[in-house]
Order: structure tokens, then C-alpha cells, then sequence
């Protein structure tokens, strides 16, 4: 049972939170920005690669000095320094994002600039996931049905979001780690929904669909079964929901995490599949913190079936997380190859990765 | 007028020194390995991405024990400690990396493993080009006669490698600065020659294949007219070559150089149009270092026709550098839109970008 309640902030923002438990109707959104959200951004073509870039170019100063240990995403408890979220019980808060790359254009905004190449609203959404409020806590050491609702909250913002016009794709991914540039320590996610299927999805979702056609099952579910067969590189198997490090790994400790049967989206996921999925979520989590005793950076994005309004029997939904570490002491840096070609290079086989990770013990208790 | 020798190395590698004055046909050619190359890399099919991973797993030690501030790219001086290039009159060295991500594989190698995705042969080459002797030295601070020898350096690495059977496409490249992962700076780069036109150069070649299929004329070659008629983001404008801050840029510090009108490579320069591109080079990684008084990491990349074997009119030889800074202090992360949607989000417009590189003063003597 998911709980929630939607509010606005001060400044015109909306904040959602989320919880297991009714949620006290009287609770209020704090902002530390007073002014109205001014978002500008607009897309730019670029010729060479086919696609849309955003920009985003924010100047306005923060409304606050913040004390030196202030964390935005903490409960408010000082009235002088509001925060993103107020105290009280909940266990997800979703809200927009203050600085978004994309974000609807207000009324009487100015339109995208004229130039050389053709460009285009902004016209997405941005929002942070706080996934807790414990500041010290991680994902991974979340209550597996804590982690459940999360992924029901994933699940209803992907409806919602998805539902407005023109969104055509919902990306929730977690940055965590100063090494992928998070500064912030708060366990928190972050939720982009795009006017368009970006690149990496399209591809995918191309891909996808031909496996579909000329198979007649998709493409991830026969892998699923592979892997399942094969064995070597699983990390989690229950009964609705694997994890393990693909075949075709692009980065050392990459796993992918999903539920066996195709769904096109975590609002799809049965009872009993979603909690599965949680712990399989939680087991991989677990397992990338135990393999040095110490929290791995990662990079996690989950891919769900695009909201254009097509149908899409090709879509699994899925999570790849791609940590940047080659060893305990070496980053994976992408140069390049990776960056310049799209020609990634590996220096060592995702079997020998999968079992480390297969043999740091974790309880899920 | 360049001159070449080509050269073998004890462990079977091969090293070829190039220089503007004739080299003594003397020279030998050390390593700092004696057992032969053992290379061994397989490529591993991504189902969901549909695109080849290339596998290289090296478990050999190294055969000696260099001394604290060994440098491999730096000539040898001591017989005990021999590097990857002999001391004598040479300018540009070019040798077959000794830890190839592809490498053709050697009579009686085993086969690629049998996986649960297709597998194949790493059929490609790995070369690592030394820019110059001087290890303290950069890209940049070279001569303009010693960047025009490297420009043809890369065209007859191209044309030569580019002619072997199965390879389609030769990136030559440099990752500068210890932000990209690069540890050793001696001035160097490298050239991967691919067995496949890899991923962002086939997007590029098929986007720029239509354009010209559309509209007559070739993307780039429209591009820099644009940008050259609208001069907010040139960085230099020479009789015959450019570089500019592209409109669509997806770094801050993003910078495009490239001839004014299209060739496919390096080896179809014009003399006039190599020095140009020369002094557009130089002008650029003058204007890096430039910009905050210390060099300035970057990723640089310079796209060619594939070796294919097919035509390629939409081709236009240029470079794209990313630096991977946002501000002086900030570095860009490639995170989740960036790495997980393959959707870039600037919150710098190039416009400023350009201008800061545009005040940026340098002497081309």
C-alpha cells in the first residue's frame, strides 16, 4: 500500500511525498528558494550526431547562505534555512528539481534562441528522488520493503510524468559517488522525463523490436534465459527477478537487474515481482559495498517501455548499473575509444568480475 | 617531405620513426619486453545495444622492475632499462602497443570463446604515436613544421593500417591530462584500427550520408559555413582551415577543427590546407593551456572515412576535443543522461564558451 500527498512549495515548485503509512494531510513543502522558478532551456540540433542537446544556462544566485553542514535534502528543521523537504512521516519525497535541464516553458517565456541549427523548447521535466530521510543512510541498506515503495514511486512518477503532453521517455537513475560527480551524500535519486526518446533508449528500443519480430520473444527475456542457463555470472535468482553481470559487460562490475518476464514498466510489475525485483536490488547494492568494505560509486539507470504513446511489446523493463572502477584502487576512465568511437574496451571478462561479487556474502535480512 | 623507417622490435613489434631530416638506417629498435607479443582479445556481441565489446584480458607481469621515473616513451639511454624508442634523429615515433584492446590474432592462437552471444576474433590494431622526444613537452608547444609532420604521420598511419584486410576504420587519437585517465605525460597518442566502423563514427557517417543524399552538399562543409557566417563561436579562421566552438556543443570547452572544404583524410590534405589545419590545431591547444595558465586535460578525436572499402563523399576529416572541464575548478561528469540516455545537458552556453577562448591570447611563432 503506497501512500501520498502532493504539495507545493513556496516557490511554485511540487513536492510529493511518498510512504507506506497515511501521510499527515497538514504537512507543508519548504523551499530554500523563495523567488518563482525562472527555468530556461532549450535544445539544439546537432547535425553530426542526429540528436538534441540541452541547455540550460542558470544564473541566478542562491537566495541563502547556507551553514557550512546544510544539506538540501534533509528535513527542515530550522525555520531560517528551509530545506527540500519538511520533517514528518514519510519515506520517498519526489520534487522538481531547482535547476532542471529541461523543464516546460512558462507563459510569456521567451522562445528557444534562432541560430544556425534548428532548436526547440526544453519541453521535459526534472526531478530529485530523496530516498530516504536518513543522511547517512544508502539504497542498498534500505528495508526491502522500503525499497518496494520505491519502486512503486518510480512506477507512479513514470505514469504521471509520462502522462503529460509531449513526454515521450522517463529515465529514473541514481549518480552516487564523488567519483560520478555527486557531491551531495544524501541518498537520492533523480528522475529526467524527456520530449523525445534519447539515443541510448531509441537504440535499445530499435533493437528491441527487430529481436522481437524476427525471434518472436524479446531480446532481454532470451538473454535472461541464457544467463539463467549458463549460470557463471548470475548475482541474484528468485523466483521473478535476476541479477548478474552481462555476457557483453561494458564495464567491470556492470549488472543488470530484472524481473524474468517482460514488463514494460515498474507500474506493471505484479505484488510479488516487485518485491522480488527489491531484492534483487538490494542484493546487488549490498554485494557492491562488501566487495571493498566500502560504498562503490555506481551509475544506475532503469529502462522502462517509452510513454509516446505507441505500443511497446518490446520493452523490458530493466536496470543497468555501471560502477567505474576497474579494481579496488583503478577508475575506468572512458576515453577514447569508448567516448570518441562508442567502442567500449575491456581489460577484464565479466566472468572473472561476477565471481567476485558472487562471493561477497550479504543478508537481506 | 617526410621520411620513415620502419623498424622491428625483439618481442616481434613493430616501430616506425618519422622525421622531417633523413633518419640513420641504423637505429634499432628496443622494447622493454623480450617474449613475443602474446596478445589475445575477443569481441562479444551486446544483444541489447546491438554493438560489438572488445575483450582484452593481459595477465603477463611485466618482465622487469623500471626504475621510479621510468618512461617508456622516452628515448633509451641505459641498455638495462631499455624503453619503446631508440635515442637518434628522430621526430615521431609510431609502435605497436604491447597491451592491444584488438590485435589480430597469431597463427595457433585459440579461437574466441563459444558464449551465449556471438563472439569473434579482435581483429583490429592498437599503435601508440609518440609526438616527440621531449618527455616535459605537449601537443601544442610543438613546432607548426612538427604538427604538419604529425598530420601526415596520422594519413600514412591511416592509408597503411587502413589497407590491411578486414580493418574499416583508424581513430586516431589523444587523451591528455591525468582527468582522462592518462598517467604517462610524455606527449602521445594512440590509433585504434577497427575491424568495424564502431558506433559513433557509422551514426556520423550515416547522418552525414543522408545530408548529402538530401541536400548536395556535405553537413560539415555547411556547418563551418554557417558558423564561419555567424562568427560568434570561431576560434580560428585561416585561408584554409577552421576551428569553432560548435554550435551544438555537448562539452563546454567543446572545439571542432577541420578543413574549410571536405577530404576524407589526412593523406588527401593539400599541402596549404596541412599547414592551415596545422596552425588551427596549434592556435587551438595554445588557447587550452592558455585559459587558466595550466594545461588543460582533453579528450581529442579526428573522424576519417572508414577503410571499408566503399566511397565515402559525406566524409569530412576533422577533430572534436572535449575538454572535461566545466569551470577552472569543475569537472563535467558524464552521468546518468549523459552515460544512460546518451543525452547531453550543457549548463554553459558554447556562445560563452567560445568568448572565454576567443580572449585567450597566443603566439604561433
Amino acid at each position: 500500500m503506497m501512500h501520498s500527498l502532493l504539495l507545493t512549495k513556496p516557490d511554485g515548485r511540487h513536492l510529493t511525498l511518498y510512504s507506506r503509512q497515511p501521510i499527515d494531510p497538514t504537512l507543508a513543502a519548504p523551499s530554500p528558494f523563495a523567488e518563482p522558478l525562472n527555468a530556461s532551456a532549450h535544445l539544439r540540433w546537432h547535425p553530426l550526431r542526429g540528436e538534441w542537446v540541452t541547455y540550460a544556462a542558470y544564473r541566478q544566485g542562491r537566495t541563502f547562505l547556507p551553514p557550512p553542514e546544510y544539506n538540501p535534502l534533509a528535513v527542515t528543521t530550522d525555520p531560517a534555512h528551509p530545506t527540500e523537504v519538511p520533517a514528518g512521516a514519510w519515506d520517498v519525497a519526489v520534487f522538481d528539481n531547482r535547476f532542471p535541464s529541461l523543464a516546460q516553458a512558462l507563459p510569456g517565456a521567451a522562445p528557444p534562441p534562432a541560430l544556425i541549427v534548428p532548436t526547440a523548447p526544453a519541453d521535459g521535466h526534472c526531478e530529485v528522488v530523496v530516498f530516504t530521510q536518513d543522511p547517512q543512510g544508502s539504497l542498498g541498506g534500505l528495508p526491502l520493503d522500503h525499497l518496494d515503495l520505491l519502486l512503486q514511486v518510480w512506477g507512479e512518477r513514470t505514469q504521471s510524468v509520462g502522462a503529460r503532453p509531449g513526454i515521450d521517455y522517463v529515465l529514473p537513475f541514481e549518480n552516487r559517488g564523488a567519483e560520478v560527480g555527486v557531491t551531495l551524500h544524501h541518498p537520492h535519486g533523480q528522475i529526467y522525463a524527456y520530449p523525445l526518446v534519447p539515443p541510448v533508449p531509441a537504440r535499445m528500443q530499435a533493437v528491441a523490436a527487430e529481436h522481437l519480430r524476427a525471434q518472436g520473444r524479446g531480446v532481454l527475456e532470451a538473454m535472461i534465459e541464457n544467463e539463467r542457463r549458463d549460470g557463471k555470472r548470475m548475482i541474484y535468482e528468485g523466483p521473478h527477478a535476476v541479477a548478474f553481470v552481462p555476457v557483453c559487460a561494458r564495464y567491470p562490475y556492470e549488472v543488470w537487474i530484472a524481473p524474468i518476464l517482460p514488463v514494460e514498466g515498474f507500474a506493471q510489475l505484479g505484488d510479488a515481482e516487485r518485491a522480488d525485483l527489491a531484492r534483487a536490488l538490494k542484493t546487488v547494492l549490498l554485494k557492491y559495498d562488501g566487495l571493498w568494505d566500502r560504498p562503490l560509486p555506481y551509475l544506475m539507470a532503469w529502462y522502462q517501455a517509452p510513454t509516446d504513446g505507441q505500443p511497446h511489446p518490446e520493452s523490458h523493463l530493466h536496470a543497468q548499473l555501471y560502477p567505474p572502477f576497474r579494481t579496488r584502487d583503478r577508475l575506468k576512465y572512458l576515453a577514447g575509444t569508448e567516448i570518441g568511437a562508442g567502442f567500449f574496451a575491456m581489460d577484464a571478462l565479466p566472468e572473472e568480475k561476477a565471481l567476485e561479487l558472487q562471493q561477497v556474502r550479504v543478508s537481506l535480512s
